[in-house]
């Protein structure tokens, strides 16, 4: 437990990161060996250098731009105080990477054809467009094809559990929103627009986003606090006639079993006949549960900070634990998370750092696949585990098997749209998951590589051909 | 009277209008005088042709793309029919361009960098992202700085009042407000999102509007019907902490007044001692009443279809009339237009087609100034009125003197957004119309050219420069 602690502590202090990345500007005489000294300087306060600019060149000294991921902001201070001392080198611009990258917002709005004279006026304002108008009061369904329904989502938060950083409310969740709708477009060509509703009362969230729901062809749900997104997302997919998705349930669920249908690939397994133990209770806990229920997983015990989820549990319960509780934990084993570890095959970390010891990863069977996705810091210390398992997945991309959202949701939503589809079943996450999973073909498929990269452009068009698939077989999922 | 209407059905159905525009593909036999033949069908047809392209030449064939404005569905499928009777002549397709430049919607998201690798994923989004949340977090004012709401604006409608279409509801309102959106690039390039409220209930629509505005910089309302438009305008200014605009009201209230102050500089009179006549007591109606009273105007009469609006009067009124009824009319003349039009010097038409005869525009003072504003079918046929004013605007491009809405808010919400406007005065809107008439210069100013063109990039600096500098001087209008 203390090893772990100390491993634990070295692995959020060891490791520089793109994050906390600044880029300083030098202006330094051209003497041989001067920018030997600075990379030295960098290299021993343990700046991580990542790329070298030439700003200008004169006759006595030259002025370069250095970008350096760090730890930290105190470290990107100590570095740049260490950068000061060096005499005759001089500072003379210090630029955070990331608060620069987020200046002025990260999305915009592009108009498809340009507005030049009247005469594209007339065409695509009055009095052209009322020609569409009138047209859509007859057939409100082309809002598909004569508007940007088609292939429009919103990604919709209260700000009420914004990455791990809790309660912070609309504002300072817009970053995150925008950074969504930026992986939307980037990865599936989906245009998404952020927005954080100023209210965390269940009701009154719904009913504003029902009401502006008219122009979205789909609806993301980002980063609502549990239990309250279960109600959130089961009232709106009630009320709305366009698919409603909380990704930080679904997306979570449809990675951890795609790779979960991999390691089945990998161990010749089935779900069925392994023991699974999820550490978290909350959004994705519990997603992530049903939809193994769903893939035919039997034996699965959920944890939360107090032990084991069981049948007849009375604290620290809601309707979604007890639910669950129905569902899973088969023996009813009651206890701390070391007690249900034992003789378990797979272990899925959705909770927070630190939770998974050493003793408790040995007590595991032997072919112990751990899933530690807690993120930035897993539910144990990647290095000290992966001596021991056989498979290791991360929610980091410095470890091989990334478990990311973004290799879901965007495939998921592409899928929808292009099906119209007006509802969602359960049925379409577990078809995604196994789309997902099969990216990885059988020659290409071992230990290290469970999932796909999110960059891998094959990842979007087989999740959604998937779904477009699914859906064509359901009249009742689309529109008409 | 009679005269009159006939010149109106022939201005209604003689016109041909890019809104009503087709691509016929021609494939065309290589004989000369074929091409001839075709353009004569078309114009014995009364279609405009406006653009011939050739797609492919063959041996003994021609395909030709040929583009007609039209004057209406029914006269597209005419001239359509009679080049299907040319015989040797093929058509190959039929594309409507209106329909055809809105498909898919008009615009589109769009990344300001791009994503393609971890190290850029991991600064737009986690973990380099959580650095930002925290930041507005403590300093939510820096939302401006670190998100879209700094340039971002929504055009926002219940679809209660689309174009002159009526109440068509949400749906069918969407390629308007995209189209807004679209200038407010164009012009401006300001990002705007178009959402259409599924509710008309005015509370309802008010906090839904509210929850959902801590993305946005600024609220452009449109196309919501009177009186209701006045009260939601009213509420959301009270209860939200950025600008709220509704453009029917204001941005035609400004182009109005800018014409008009252009009028007293032309005439070298003061609107103070001009008699004004406005037809129509909608929502522009009132708010160009209101500006121009703040301008100075002292002797003005509205009108509804019920007649003038008086002190006294009980019928057919509402809150919004009666407060006006309190501030215009000073003689409380009762009766029709045309007894209130009588002896004015300026007529302002924000109604309906055809409102106002030639013996009522004959009844007014010399000098006579016209604004004809309805739109696509003015209070009065342009050509019947011409010769009898001293000066005319209308709502169309195909005249001088265009009073268009697109002229004021793209500069508008520009200024209050660079200003980092949190509310928004009256006086916004009369240094708007000042600073957008002095666009046109001494030398300039002419009858005929009272208005600068929409596309005349001087008009969005000089108001939104003027808005900036006129908001330094309020500190209770900004932010901080």
């Amino acid at each position: 437990m203390i090893y772990s602690k100390i491993f634990y502590l070295l692995l959020v202090m060891g490791r520089q990161s793109p994050g906390y990345s600044v880029t300083v500007r030098l202006e330094i005489p051209n003497v041989v060996g001067n920018f030997a000294r600075i990379a030295q300087v960098i290299a021993s306060a343990d700046g991580d250098i990542r790329d070298i600019q030439i700003v200008k060149v004169e006759k006595d000294k030259v002025i370069r731009d250095i970008t350096i991921n760090t730890k930290g902001e105190e470290h990107e201070k100590e570095i740049v105080r260490r950068l000061k001392k060096l005499g005759d080198i001089k500072v003379l611009r210090v630029v955070d990477r990331t608060f620069q990258i987020h200046e002025g917002g990260k999305i915009s709005i592009q108009n498809k054809v340009s507005i030049i004279n009247y005469e594209d006026l007339a065409r695509v304002y009055t009095p052209g467009v009322a020609r569409i108008c009138k047209h859509l009061k007859e057939h409100p369904e082309d809002a598909y094809r004569y508007t940007i329904k088609g292939h429009t989502v919103a990604v919709i938060t209260d700000g009420s559990a914004v990455l791990g950083l809790g309660n912070l409310g609309p504002i300072p969740s817009l970053p995150v929103m925008e950074g969504k709708c930026m992986l939307f477009k980037e990865l599936a060509n989906i245009d998404a627009f952020p927005l954080a509703i100023g209210t965390q009362i269940i009701e009154t969230f719904v009913e504003t986003v029902k009401y502006i729901s008219p122009v979205f062809g789909g609806i993301n749900l980002e980063d609502i606090s549990a239990p309250r997104c279960f109600e959130i997302e089961k009232r709106l997919r009630q009320e709305l006639d366009i698919p409603v998705v909380h990704d930080d349930q679904h997306g979570t669920a449809i990675v951890v079993l795609a790779g979960l249908i991999n390691v089945e690939r990998i161990l010749k397994k089935r779900l069925k006949d392994l023991k699974i133990v999820i550490s978290g209770a909350g959004a994705s806990g519990i997603a992530t549960a049903k939809l193994l229920l769903r893939h035919g997983a039997e034996n699965i015990i959920l944890c939360d900070t107090y032990g084991t989820i069981y049948r007849g549990r009375t604290e620290n319960m809601n309707p979604y634990k007890s639910e669950i509780a129905e569902l899973t934990n088969p023996e009813n084993i009651k206890g701390s998370l070391s007690s249900a570890i034992k003789g378990a095959d797979i272990f899925i970390g959705l909770s927070g750092p630190n939770i998974l010891s050493l003793d408790d990863l040995l007590s595991m069977n032997k072919d112990r696949v751990v899933f530690a996705l807690a993120n930035p810091d897993p539910e144990i210390d990647p290095t000290l585990a992966m001596p021991h398992v056989r498979i290791l997945a991360t929610g980091r991309s410095d470890y091989p098997n990334q478990i990311n959202n973004a290799l879901a949701f965007p495939g998921l939503f592409k899928g929808l749209l292009e099906a119209k589809a007006k509802k969602i079943d359960e049925d379409i996450f577990l078809e995604s998951a196994k789309a997902l999973a099969h990216v990885i073909k059988d020659e290409e498929l071992n230990e290290e590589y469970i999932i796909p990269s999110v960059f891998d452009r094959r990842v979007v068009s087989a999740i959604s051909k998937a779904i477009i698939e699914y859906i064509r077989k359901k009249p009742d999922l689309r529109k008409l």
